[in-house]
């Protein structure tokens, strides 16, 4: 193959697929073609990536023909159908939707921890972590290189736009019903001010926090708790690892937070893990209470890296560190990563 | 002793305070005269407590003459100023401050968890908790009696009032400056918006969760972080108790949530777990995902209970239960558990 490959960007109108094209135009251009895909619905519209304007074409078989990389951000069951075609026309797919990452024949690669994975891949699929798991994994990557992980316990304080665009829009029509008011201060009253239509979440998200992500799985668990668990063991190569999570939405446009408490093998030295935070490719470590630096959303919101702060061995146990970590849900938790990954497949073209 | 009483309030006139005078306004009338004290600067003012107005004096010596049971609220430096003399005129002290709650000859009370406690107060002072401690431990306790706890790892969702008036009014202010704007997506433009003065909290808040509550204790540890972990040991009776707990600000006026991931002694059982937590006095069971069913501030603020959702048994921890919990700070965390104690101290003139 001569030149540089190409790249099609499948479900470019959403809210991650806006995301990608200022990402795609920001990082260093190893593609040729970018080629946008939509539904129908979209097909005409113009967008910019790297400073030009590309005309959305509609998702079909024939649209993938001469695709070497094709990054999906689309629903679970969109991503189920058309992936399998991409990858028959000859791309190569990475998947940030659900629907294969817990395929052992699909690679779920974060290219700081584990990058070689990428290149076994039987269906010719990557896929992309959930935007949760990937709040939090590169820092705990670094630690558990050194230390060995034993645990993980997680709390997350999760941003409305991790719901799609309708979670933003939602949670802006909510500020502006609140504001100037006295509400929050009585049973109910801020569910009566907001209405009955409380958007893609199951309790009005302005004035409150709602300790739901996503839909119903066994015993009680979210699928968004289930996904942090199984694609954490999955992409550390820690298959029996004890996780324990608890997703809670915030009223945050973008950025997730989450609370770690993480044993590992053995006693842990706050100061190596300072020292392995503050050199990780893409982490910042942003720690200094005494200054009144920590991380958080309204900061580190537009930001590639994830940022981690309040690093304290656990008081009762010399094997745990605590951790407060964000990360922007729609950059290094979505689009940014898919990115990455296209771009190690990418890699592959070069080195031929 | 004949007839009911007397009852003095320290701090009316706070965002405690106010609350303090609903509840007594509200409870089974157990006091003769209600006396209410401030600083200088609120004296004179009239405030309504049982459907009359009562004019407010000042604090002094004098003051405490005649009061059988006074209860502060006020800054950790005026109680352990105050709290003695009041008890050397002869009042039972019931502090909200933290300057008594670990002294050794301090009870540590909440009524439903260890209401013989308040019995032996040999300085004449009875400690309440501090607001984020209360909003899980009647739940704890519940589950202790009958599980036997091991550890604990907590994730605190705390509202501005926690940090008095000034937090609501920073929050309120904060959300007429963001509403009906499109901030929160890019670094810095929440913090742009909002200006320089974060009120009592180090970030904005609004838009934004902010992991940082207290001062700065050793090793990182915030001193807020430090109470839920020392008061829990001592109202629970487990000194040893292995607690970690990381504490975050959340953009919601009134009433805290935490996760807590609970391990025991031995096996749990979620559904007899949930036959307790169902008939655990001052405990909501507030549980059913399938029917959208879970506690949130918005619901829970201005009733008195623990309203306890997402219970679950570990995934991979078969001794360890995952909670989402909610207590309105100002009431139970604060108000309510103040005038349960010291009622509990009532109860004993009427027993002479």
């Amino acid at each position: 193959m001569t030149g540089k490959p190409t790249l099609a960007v499948v479900g470019a109108t959403g809210a991650v697929g806006a995301v990608m094209l200022q990402i795609l135009s920001q990082r260093a251009d190893v593609w040729g073609e970018i080629r946008l895909l939509a539904s129908p619905r979209s097909v005409g519209r113009k967008l910019t990536v790297r400073g030009e304007e590309v005309e959305v074409v509609a998702l079909s078989e024939e649209a993938f023909d001469g695709v070497d990389v094709a990054m999906f951000d689309v629903p679970d069951e969109v991503a189920a159908q058309w992936a399998p075609i991409a990858v028959a026309r000859g791309a190569v797919v990475v998947d940030n939707s659900a629907a294969f990452r817990l395929d052992p024949e699909v690679p779920l690669v974060v290219p700081e921890v584990n990058p070689h994975a990428v290149r076994v891949r039987p269906r010719g699929i990557v896929a992309n972590p959930n935007c949760t798991t990937l709040t939090m994994i590169v820092a705990l990557g670094a630690l558990h290189a050194e230390f060995g992980l034993r645990e993980l316990v997680v709390s997350s304080y999760q941003a409305v736009s991790g719901a799609g665009r309708a979670g933003v829009d939602t949670l802006r029509a909510q500020l502006s019903l609140v504001a100037g008011t006295e509400l929050g201060t009585q049973p109910g009253d801020v569910r009566r001010a907001v209405g009955e239509d409380t958007g893609p979440f199951p309790e009005p998200v302005v004035l409150n926090v709602v300790p739901w992500a996503g839909s119903l799985r066994e015993d009680g668990w979210s699928s968004e708790e289930m996904k942090v668990r199984d694609e954490s063991r999955k992409i550390l190569g820690l298959p029996r690892l004890p996780v324990a999570v608890t997703c809670v939405r915030v009223p945050v446009i973008t950025t997730h937070s989450l609370t770690v408490h993480a044993r590992f093998q053995g006693g842990v030295s706050v100061d190596r893990a300072r020292e392995i935070l503050a050199t990780a490719p893409g982490v910042v470590l942003c720690d200094d209470p005494a200054a009144g630096e920590y991380p958080t959303p309204a900061d580190v919101v537009g930001t590639d890296p994830t940022w981690v702060g309040r690093l304290r061995r656990a008081l009762d146990d010399p094997t745990a560190l605590e951790l407060f970590v964000c990360g922007d849900n729609l950059r290094k938790g979505a689009a940014l990563n898919t990115a990455q990954i296209a771009e190690l497949v990418a890699a592959e073209w070069a080195g031929r």
